[in-house]
């Protein structure tokens, strides 16, 4: 496969109606990924790609992000076996944020606390302190 | 209503686990927004909030977002009257983002280019000359 070419973002025009990938990456050169379940619609987990992460995620058919926390390439699963086998990116608006429908390999989880994805506590309301409470879902 | 205490962030086992709200915002302030539709579960786009916009958004039962391109708080649909009642917010396991479960008023639309959602082209994939290319969903 070659290797895909990062286009720079051009007019308003061509970012929103254009048939090219032009990435409006952020000042720290990312995207956000927003990871979804092909199969159940589900969403999984938020995480992020710079320039390197989407090329090999393009070449390789499986996710790769870029960690924040760690600063390196991340190639989601690795260790859990927890691969997201690409189905689909689908891409928004202004191009600074992608949509991956995948398949997750190994047990089917996401989460690195050992759940199925990341969103399991909901807003419950907010105390007599002002502090916002969770509950689990 | 109480106004909401935004609490700095505290251990990674009160952040994952525990059940007060405490946003790890980015290097610019602000949080992910991840907008879904509550009744069909549609991924509609994605934002970015700050502490104000989440204070808003908590006080008004509406998503308020801050707008990076503008720099400034944007009640989404005040002009266009597509206004995201929020049934529910979920947070993540890092707690950086956030999941907006929605009603949207007016037309029921949501992205600026008259389209139910933002995610409207998908990745067909990479030509001659290396361009990743778009096709409409």
């Amino acid at each position: 496969m070659i290797s895909p070419t990062i286009l720079p973002q051009g007019t308003s025009n061509a970012i929103e109606e254009g048939l090219e990938l032009m990435p409006k990456f952020d000042a720290f050169g990312l995207l956000t990924a927003v990871a979804v379940d092909a199969n159940t619609n589900e969403i999984l987990m938020v995480a992020h790609m710079n320039a390197e992460a989407l090329k090999k995620t393009m070449a390789t058919g499986e996710a790769w992000y870029w960690s924040r926390s760690r600063s390196q390439l991340w190639r989601k699963g690795e260790t859990s076996g927890q691969i997201q086998t690409i189905q689909e990116i689908r891409v928004d608006c202004d191009q600074d944020c992608l949509l991956l429908l995948v398949n997750v390999g190994g047990d089917g989880g996401c989460c690195h606390t050992g759940r199925r994805q990341c969103f399991y506590r909901r807003v419950d309301g907010i105390d007599e302190n002002g502090t916002i409470r969770l509950a689990f879902v």
